[in-house]
Formats: C-alpha cells, structure tokens, sequence
C-alpha cells in the first residue's frame, strides 16, 4: 500500500475539493470486480485490444448504472477481458494509460469536466495568459 | 539521462511503428524553447494556471509552424510562462501532465488520433468486445 499516494490525493481534495475522490487500495480486485457487477455496476476495461471508443461511448455513457473503469499495465491477465461489460481501445496502439483514462473520462463527460469546479476547494485559479493567479473560493 | 525510456520508446517504435518518434534529452531546456521559437515555431505551455484549452485551441490549431508543448511538473519556473506564445489550460485545477497532453493533443488533433495507423508498424490489432487479436501489418 502506498502510504503517499494516498496523503497526495487527500491533501489534493483539502485544497482544491472533490470530497468524493479518494484513494483505496484492494487485495482482490477480481473479487471487486464480481462484488461490483452482482451490485448492478458497470464494468469498463480499458485496453487498446478492445473495441473502439467511439464506436461504444453513448452505450456506455446512457448506462444509469455505477461505472467502474478498470485500467491495466502491460499485462492484464485474461480474467478481466471476461468480466468486462465492456473492453474499451483508447487508439488500437500502445499508449499511457493515464492518457486513455483522461480521453475516457472526456468523452463519458462530454468534455464538461473541463469546467468543473468543486464547491469544497479553498482556492480557485483565475485563468490568465500569463502567471499565476489563484485566489480563495466563495 | 535515463537510457531506459529511450530504449523502451524504440522499441514501441519498431513494432507498432511512427518512425518519427523519438525521445532525446537537452541539458537546457530554456536555450531549446529559444531556439525554437527564433526557428519560427510556436510554444504552447501547458499549466493548470493558463487560458482554458477550449478558448485557445482553434488559434494553435490554424498555426503553420511547428508546434512544441512544454509540459512541466508541479514546480515550473516563471521563465517557461514568459517564453510561451500560449500557457493553455486543460482545466483550472491539478491533474496529471499526461492526462493534459492527452485532452490537448487530442483537440489539436480533433479526435483523429484514435484512428492512427502507422504504416511502418510490423503488427496492427484487430478491435475485438473480449480478448486480444493482433494481426502483422501489410
């Protein structure tokens, strides 16, 4: 378990929100997986085998369920290919998997989460040309 | 220098192809963005600090120069805002680098990067709903 990631994401949330974020750290991901799915969720893996992005987007976005975006390293073992709802291609290419996330989560929002601001954060960014400017919330 | 990446990025190369891909490292950074920017080429800065991607994008977009993002991590030096034609937001709030490189590559390139193929690459997958198809290329 990695002591600092976690500290890094909850010092994140305190500053600038999001109180929903947090990190958590699973010895049986498979196991959460099933428990997920028997739960009525939605299971999205990404993988750049998988079917192309936006070919199953508006499927996957029209879904009332919880979605639960599961994203690999280099070798994901085939159990998760089976249990997906859907496997996802960010670009059928080796890529990071941050930037498949980000480009998942994009499209899921619709580009929206561009603009978000969380109602929690103590300061806020003013956007400027140049510099830096933040500033405190509300 | 960390001789590693370089390796693992050639390698990526030679499979999956992109021949003009390539990762080098310059010892300063400041002296390059200079010289780029007196070759005729535009800077683009990414920081959470900066103008909102969506506000900025069609303008770099219609640039005829070639085109350097400047992704730096949570410290980045004043000098690199003044250097830059655009310091571009991918949101007012903290994120990951990738995850910014990713959403600004993807509107530079309006999406068309999901469906890149190279032609140099030796193996090209074959999207599939479960598993993995990978076919040789030509």
């Amino acid at each position: 378990m990695d002591e600092n990631l976690i500290e890094s994401a909850r010092k994140v949330v305190e500053t600038w929100g999001g109180k929903y974020f947090f990190v958590d750290f699973v010895d049986n991901p498979v196991s959460f997986i099933k428990r997920w799915k028997s739960d009525g969720g939605l299971v999205v893996h990404l993988t750049m085998y998988g079917l192309p992005l936006e070919e199953v987007i508006e499927q996957i976005s029209s879904t009332e369920s919880r979605v639960l975006v599961v994203v690999g390293s280099e070798r994901v073992e085939g159990v998760y290919y089976g249990l997906a709802d859907y496997n996802v291609a960010v670009g059928n290419q080796p890529h990071s998997e941050v930037a498949a996330l980000a480009l998942f989560l994009d499209r899921f929002y619709k580009g929206r989460e561009l603009y978000l601001n969380f109602g929690d954060s103590k300061l806020k960014i003013v956007p400027q040309a140049r510099g830096k400017r933040v500033v405190r919330n509300g």
